[in-house]
């Protein structure tokens, strides 16, 4: 249980299989977010009929609504939310520090008010990982302190350094509650399921506190996973790529890697082609509810465009999803126009479906020997795309603020 | 095509099959509402797998967005909106007089301004026919006049007169262009599609009004089926069930009759046992969107009540929906506290299903031969329900504001 096995590599791209206690969850792969307990406009069974393997929660959301403890006394979050495919539980450490309304920072932990009702909170290492217990996902995260993407290095080394003291204090309180058999919220058909804990590097864009961060976690460990935090935070595109290489050859070769709230498709394939395994993020449900797609031949579009007014053609002629084969733009647009549910749904599902597939094909050409070429050429007809849209994709990682307006996600 | 055979009665009550082009349609049947081409919130798939055979769309909607020529032009409305199986267009008469924010009633039709945008348009009989043609549903409905629940005679009695006068016009366009050919939107698989046209019987809560608009109506027929109008809006319950009796020996025995804009649960046991066949309400789905659910233990339920906070048990134990074998009310009552999308979903599917089931009930037990007591009982018991949370399901219809605030419907 926990294993992660190489099945294949490309240059320094991997396909691979993590072994959680709800399933295999076959890398690279996009987790698409389900922050408060759903993945926004869909149900479980769409998410899965798209190809997600794993969906993400949020600790913060979930924390405030409904409250770990009644997620446990209904049978855990698998059960809660009708998912019995594996969940991973980010930490509240990005929500507290990028959506609470206000956060004192003290060594102890972190005091946030509520985004929903100013209620004051107290998150500490310990009472993160006794909340993560309580959900019962298969991975949990560890409790840190992420800065924005522009952070000063003293401010980096802080957060660096109070990640690192936190990590220890994280991997003590699993350790208390293995020993002591505390179990978790998932106990359906797993009965009291195992958990496993990810660590996450922090050390914003600064290549020896990255360094320095992956030795220090790698001492607490083993892992069975680790997280990279602190990217896609405001920080310049190839600042992130460059961090990535900066990592690749820090971190244990034989543990899946996650690359925490990633993915735009660009960024994704970048990130692949560093040796990432695992990605998170809510662009393609928060994109879709704003009538913004991703297609393989035009880049993103915006379904409300005029231009689609008539158009009796999918979303996405390339794309194999359900929006795209029952429904035409015309439609589509219709629906937005209209304000009609359906439409978020569709796009949300189109988007889901598209970073999957992009999971999907990476691992296949990786196993097949011909990644490289296969992402060199997906990204420059993407790009051409983007450039004659006139958007630029190159540019800047969304902020922290923008990346949580309307929902989790993580850091 | 566009038979009616009756295969069982009880009663009053009957059960039978209308046969049309996309399919046939067993009676009594709930037809959902899908008022801008989609049943809000819900997917073509999950309405049908809930039993759906039918689903009503709004003339009035689509001809002011996207335009009934462009539905043509994308292969009507089955097409354009994934659903396969009959459809039934209303014929804008009720939306005109309810949703419009102007309208000036003239011989010629309704000069009415648009809800959406302000902008002024003519609706005559032959206009109508035509749209109606153009979007292609199985069913069409004749231009009617609908006065609000408490008009007086003077009014009732000159918009039931002006109905008989556009049921002529209504009739002899809907000849002209089956005599020309001019094909039908619904072109896909079924090749310019044919279509019946339905009258409304108008009249209001006079009796003598009501007997002789279906004597005249019988004088330019003969018709597939029939319609009642201009109940359900605003008029005592117990005026509505007598308007029905009334109605009954005046219609044709051997064709199916259709109650519009009726839906809640006891109004359609009501009517069945007098004698109609066809429904259609947009109570499931805007009271789904609510939050409201009906249940065949408690009667209607508000899922945001704190006392479902921790309800592990399903919304209603009798159920057979996707929702109920699913989801716990604590975890609907979460969506809909967290204003979460799939909240919508999952009540709207349900009411549907509620109804569609009740529909699916009464027939079986017609066929049986036990209808008479069964909905006696059904009917006690949610009454009881209704008594003990001290709302009354007896009282006043909705009025026509109130059932047209977010969708379409019928009158």
């Amino acid at each position: 249980m926990f294993e992660y096995e190489i099945t294949a590599r490309d240059g320094r791209a991997r396909a691979g299989v993590l072994r959680l206690p709800h399933g295999e969850v076959r890398t690279p792969a996009f987790m698409p977010v389900g922050t408060q307990a759903t993945v926004k406009t869909l149900a479980p069974e769409e998410v899965a009929a798209a190809g997600a393997q794993i969906v993400l929660a949020n600790t913060y959301h979930l924390f405030l609504r409904p409250g770990a403890e009644l997620v446990r006394e209904l049978g855990g979050l698998h059960r809660f939310m009708n998912w019995q495919r594996p969940i991973l539980t980010d930490s509240g450490g990005f929500q507290v520090f990028s959506l609470a309304q206000i956060n004192e920072v003290q060594e102890e932990g972190v005091v946030f008010q509520s985004h929903i009702d100013g209620s004051r909170h107290l998150f500490t290492p310990e009472r993160v990982m006794d909340i993560q217990r309580s959900l019962g996902a298969d991975v949990i995260m560890a409790f840190d302190e992420c800065p924005p993407g522009q952070a000063e290095r003293a401010v980096a080394l802080e957060a660096s350094e109070r990640t690192l003291r936190w990590l220890h204090r994280c991997r003590q309180r699993f350790q208390e509650q293995e020993r002591d058999g505390v179990r978790s919220g998932a106990e359906d058909r797993f009965q009291a399921s195992p958990q496993t804990l990810f660590p996450i590097v922090q050390g914003s864009t600064f290549a020896d506190l990255r360094r320095d961060g992956a030795r220090r976690v790698a001492e607490l460990g083993p892992w069975a996973g680790w997280a990279i935090g602190g990217l896609s935070v405001g920080e310049p595109k190839q600042k992130m790529y460059e961090m990535l290489e900066v990592l690749d050859p820090e971190l244990p070769d034989d543990r899946s890697r996650y690359l925490m709230g990633v993915g735009y498709p660009d960024d994704l394939l970048e990130a692949v082609r560093r040796g990432v395994d695992l990605f998170d993020c809510v662009a393609p449900t928060r994109n879709g509810r704003n009538g913004t797609a991703w297609t393989a031949a035009e880049g993103q579009v915006n379904i409300k465009a005029a231009r689609f007014r008539a158009d009796a053609g999918p979303l996405d002629a390339e794309c194999d999803c359900y929006t795209c084969r029952n429904y035409s733009r015309a439609y589509l647009r219709h629906l937005f126009v209209a304000g009609e549910v359906l439409g978020l749904r569709l796009l949300s599902l189109h988007n889901v479906r598209f970073l999957l597939r992009l999971g999907e094909k990476a691992r296949e050409t990786i196993e097949a020997g011909t990644f490289a070429g296969w992402a060199e050429d997906w990204l420059a007809r993407y790009r051409e795309a983007a450039a004659k849209r006139g958007d630029g994709a190159i540019g800047v990682t969304g902020t922290m603020r923008a990346r949580t307006a309307t929902e989790g996600g993580t850091g």
